[in-house]
């Protein structure tokens, strides 16, 4: 039987696609077996360590770190794209309102799809590579604008106003809370933000290039991709872990509670990647930043690590498991006072540089995927009987 | 150097995906050397010749056509969720005026992602098969009230209110014009939303699942592939077609537009499709229609056709150049009256429920789609420099 491409015989792969190559790309790699991942050709969290966001943003869109002029040029202008349109200002309390039951992803799922529209963002084949990174720096600039006002309005509060004069980092815990933040909150929040621009491959990078290589609009691949992100199985919520922590609630019920867990089967909250067969290198740093934050849940935290993974070791030999990203992020977050129903939506307002960044490479190449699906139902020869 | 995954050696694949088996579905096919596609084990001419979208709808979520119980029971509930609940009402002229820069799509992708977090979707993953299918009628129900409410207040115009008393065709073209129908215009278009349910694996179709498979809710699955469905490489613009044949104007001037387009290499809009090397039986069926319509753009449209047939067969010999499902739906919509930026929503308007119908049969398989990407950078091993 034909396959629905009609003139080329179906290729059967895993399931999942897993392991198969779909694109070349010059954004980063995971090495999972070596605890390493990087952007280009630095180091992900050595970028994190020693660079600002713009910087790491920078060499995502334009393929390098800029320097001081550039980085001048680049923080004013990102800095000038933060604030909404009128029209979207005006929308928003609605759709704060009418997005409400499904959370913020959601919200901000519905306010870029409308910020994008707004915009009038061109079909990524109609319009050349400066206008596209245009339109991906402009889309970049406006999601934390439209995340913490969108929290705000949802806790009955006005949206606070972008400030120019704020880098990245700050500018968000500004605009989340309106107070003056400070400075060792914000170094931490901005390396989160950098570690988390982009991880390889993943579900909703991978949904961002399938929407690109149709030639949609950014906006159109922006949404895409968050909505896959809402997926439970994508990962990505770090505030998850810290229930965890919540649930076990004192040192000493912390051995009680594992290995009830482990021993029932149940998955801990915060262990455990499907890449990384050693510690997740986020992990390791934002450990070192919480530790620098200190007090009495980062203890409570490293207790619970080196019990879990102890007990992991006893209970399921053999299986590797130790911290993901999701733990200490989370811890990281706490310390910072961001909400924990912020911390996947911060998650998102680093990940949308990693996700257009994406999309820029695949307007490059040009060509749809479109892969192909196996009919296996009942023959199609049957009569449609009368109503 | 290990691939993304860490654990499999990479597999290499045609460009795009093509040809790659990414699923098995029991939802329909095309087979393009026969010219024949269909949903489940039925003609999806043959359904579009007999049925009620509201059959088809049914074959599609349930596995087979309705008996008269069913069928009434059925027609009931999905026209009772027509209606816009009151905070995705009251935020749509507010939607309607911001997205009005990017036209219809982006305003549908925008207003069902607010409608579905208002209806508070759950993750695919966390409901059962009959939650589901409730969330997939609920959005499919909406998706034409959405579209024509966004319509009339870009127009100017308010929203006309559903009907409850109305088959779902005829009350699509009522909201739109707030006018009784024509009962053979609303066949001819009930007949065009029939056909244009699905049509095997396509880069929207694909989108959906991708999203699908990773838990989120139905409203991300389906703005996902809204989004890909405005990609200029997805196709499905029927306006196009019919802007060809306003372009050539006049019967006289037929064999000249054409023969210099020809000759210069242009693509003309409504011949030619991927799949099919026979006569899009999509478009034979929708000629049909226009043939019972009658008129003189139908008299000129064949003429059109007969003409670019031949020309494309003396100057572009064994290309199998023939009309696709643009042409003719574009001539059928324009005879029924729908405006022409009403062509391509209305697509999406019985495409969603293919997407909704892949998106649940997608739930079933639980396991994400995640494939790889070669990393083709330089090394990362780079020392990061002092900013």
């Amino acid at each position: 039987m034909p396959s629905t491409t009609g003139r080329t015989a179906p290729i059967d792969v895993p399931r999942g696609l897993k392991g198969v190559v779909v694109t070349e790309t010059s954004l980063g790699d995971v090495r999972g077996v070596e605890g390493f991942y990087h952007y280009r050709e630095f180091s992900a969290v050595e970028l994190a360590e020693s660079r600002t966001f713009e910087d790491v943003w920078h060499l995502m869109f334009h393929g390098a770190l800029p320097d001081a002029a550039e980085r001048a040029a680049f923080t004013a202008r990102t800095a000038a794209l933060r604030h909404l349109p009128a029209q979207v200002r005006a929308a928003l309390p609605a759709v704060a309102r009418a997005t409400a039951p499904s959370g913020p992803l959601a919200g901000l799922r519905t306010a870029l799809s409308l910020a994008g529209a707004c915009a009038g963002f061109s079909p990524l084949y109609d319009i050349d590579a400066e206008r596209r990174r245009a339109d991906a720096l402009a889309a970049c600039a406006l999601v934390p604008t439209l995340l913490t006002a969108l929290h705000r309005l949802g806790q009955g509060l006005e949206p606070v106003e972008p400030r120019d004069d704020l880098p990245h980092a700050a500018n968000y815990l500004w605009m989340l809370t309106g107070r003056e933040p400070e400075p060792e909150r914000v170094r931490a929040v901005e390396r989160y933000l950098i570690s988390t621009v982009d991880h390889g491959f993943n579900a909703s990078t991978f949904t961002a290039r399938v929407i690109a290589s149709t030639g949609a609009d950014l906006a159109a691949c922006l949404v895409g991709a968050i909505g896959a992100l809402s997926g439970p199985l994508h990962g990505g919520a770090p505030s998850r872990a810290l229930d965890t922590l919540d649930a076990i609630g004192t040192p000493d019920r912390i051995d009680g509670w594992l290995r009830e867990r482990i021993l029932a089967g149940d998955r801990i909250m915060g262990f455990g990647h499907p890449v990384y067969r050693t510690e997740d290198p986020r992990s390791r740093m934002l450990k070192g930043i919480a530790r620098t934050l200190g007090g009495d849940l980062v203890d409570f935290a490293v207790q619970v690590e080196e019990r879990a993974e102890a007990l992991l070791a006893e209970l399921k030999p053999g299986r590797d498991l130790h911290v993901n990203v999701e733990f200490y992020a989370g811890v990281v977050m706490e310390l910072c006072g961001l909400p924990r129903q912020m911390f996947t939506p911060t998650f998102a307002a680093a990940r949308v540089v990693g996700w257009s960044a994406n999309v820029l490479e695949q307007a490059e190449d040009g060509k749809i995927i479109r892969p192909a699906a196996r009919y296996v139902g009942p023959p199609p020869a049957r009569p449609v009987p009368a109503a």
